[in-house]
């Protein structure tokens, strides 16, 4: 059986869904954006999570400069522990390397990985280095800690909480569209110069003007610690939490799958960036789309109970996108013009075919 | 510069030496098998360690079942976390596939998984599935824990103390030389057989008779739980350790180097199995080389106080190989014949050149 038919998730289900867990120090396993360990403290919950990214699969090099890729791998990682209510505090990093980089592209790399770990307080512990035969090969696992039994899951929403998210979505992806564009466009003009000077090189200069902030949100997220100390701070214990990598629709299908429960999100609600929506209508996209299916925002998705309304809508940076309802309900974007829609998780392409306006 | 010019641990120098460690739950970071960690547990410190392998680098699935690169992928990770004194508890398991692996692949490699984690008593919790342009590449983290305090680091080796070795070494090496040679033969005939039809198969039988215990030691191998409990329930504290997965020079090396003394290793009791002797002398290799250099053994390599030596010389599958010196006495192995020699941590090619019979 081919892999692309059950899919990321499919698959993952299939190789784990029967694992019995052992130990007692395991309190949770597969399933949510970090296990959940606890070694004896009476203090912390230890959290763990890990990521693999490969080179022409989750980053092109040709856009990517490697200082900005080990922030990025960095950030990625600490955004999942965040997700849990925790705060990262050690990664470990493993690299594969082709024939083609440089000592001084490593140090590249690692200033990129260091810039993120001071700025979130996090110590590199340790890794592996090793050689490939192809591309780069990056697999980051971050450890963090939660107060003991602290631990924000995917599974803890309930019918009336409110849905919240942080930030604003799509722009990574957009962003990401961009790159694309122009780098399509460099192409372009190097085959024309081409054609009449076979060694012929071009002065290109990519057009990002008044795209800037797409740019960033693609190649330099920032993982949300501040929300995670602003809900300390107020007082704030969502009853279930994940990061937003994947786009909007699947996290939000994650987590009233885990739940149990159904959602309505209006989509008038869904936070835009202007940048997002100029460029969306250049490119002739959706921008709700995008914003749910575009994925790489990094932002949180949480739910909190109706009792914190008035805390909520004083929290800046923070949207209420609506609510959790039962599952009989079914998960429903409620679009500008009053319809409703099933959510789907396809991902750009399958999900295109079937939109809304 | 090139990669090569520093090597890996060279690269991993220059990339970590000079990491501050911000949190105090960390303990000890880059630079032993595991990282150690505290999050405010009386009882316990925290391990962990990771490992990235990568196909046509690590391994060949030619003649690596799924199965068996599922189990040694683990075991691999769980010596590590022997080799501080402590229990391997967790995984997460990273892997990129190809578009060529299957579900049933999948299949396979986690079955090898799972028997190896049942065998330890380690629960899988968690990790991440992509595509991968090329090969296959697995990153797995193994989180383990220690009594508080007592994790045993490569840097306490006192001189006077006695250099221990489990099992037997250079093993593993010979069934990849084996395997090699095979697959070479495999690949002969049926080059000749297509000579004369181009669509040629052929009934290969490799010839592994007699030698099945190297095939194990490269295809199957146990990470040292038992020494670790022995060790345990014998009251033995060694006051360094590491395991041999790079050869035993190249580990010598390292613990010399982090606790600042030298050593003085017999050659005539470095540990070897009859069927390695054998093979060696087949091959036309220096079996000692071999057992020095050859890598992949997972043996644990550890120093006692001179005072456990009655203790040691009861301790079944235990090889006392001599002891640790003042710094400036080097790190000498002694032939058979009284020369003595420095012991170098070059690999095969490069130490080939200058064996010393």
């Amino acid at each position: 059986m081919e892999i692309s038919t059950l899919g990321e998730f499919g698959l993952i289900r299939r190789l784990t869904q029967d694992i019995e867990l052992k130990n007692a120090e395991t309190l949770k396993g597969v399933g949510d954006d970090c296990a959940v360990l606890n070694f004896g403290s009476e203090e912390h919950d230890v959290l763990v999570t890990t990521d693999l990214l490969m080179e022409g699969v989750h980053f092109d090099l040709t856009y990517m400069p490697l200082k900005h890729l080990g922030y990025k791998a960095a950030q990625v990682n600490f955004s999942d522990v965040y997700a849990m209510g925790g705060m990262p505090k050690q990664i470990t990093v493993s690299l594969a390397l082709g024939r083609r980089f440089t000592v001084e592209d490593m140090d590249e790399f690692y200033a990129g990985l260091r810039l993120a770990c001071d700025a979130h307080c996090v110590d590199i512990v340790g890794g592996d280095t090793t050689s490939s035969r192809t591309g780069l090969a990056i697999s980051i696992t971050c450890i963090g800690e939660v107060e003991k039994g602290k631990a924000v899951l995917r599974s803890g929403a309930r019918p009336t909480d409110l849905i919240c998210v942080t930030g604003d979505l799509g722009a990574a992806y957009m962003g990401l569209q961009l790159l694309e564009r122009e780098n399509h466009v460099y192409y372009q003009q190097l085959e024309e110069a081409r054609k009449k000077d076979a060694n012929a090189t071009i002065d290109f200069q990519p057009d990002f003007a008044g795209r800037e902030y797409l740019l960033e949100r693609q190649m330099r997220p920032e993982a949300r610690r501040d929300i995670i100390l602003k809900l300390r701070e107020m007082g704030i214990c969502p009853t279930s939490m994940m990061d937003v990598s994947d786009g909007l629709s699947s996290e939000l299908l994650h987590i009233c799958h885990e739940s149990g429960v159904g959602c309505r999100v209006f989509e008038e609600r869904i936070p835009l960036d202007y940048q997002t929506a100029v460029m969306a209508e250049e490119l002739n996209m959706n921008v709700t789309t995008c914003a749910l299916n575009g994925g790489e925002d990094y932002e949180l998705l949480f739910t909190v109970p109706l009792t914190d309304h008035e805390k909520m809508e004083q929290m800046e940076g923070v949207r209420l996108i609506c609510h959790i309802t039962e599952a009989s309900l079914g998960q429903m974007l409620v679009t500008r013009d009053g319809q409703e829609f099933q959510l789907k998780a396809q991902g750009w392409q399958a999900f295109d075919g079937e939109k809304e306006e």
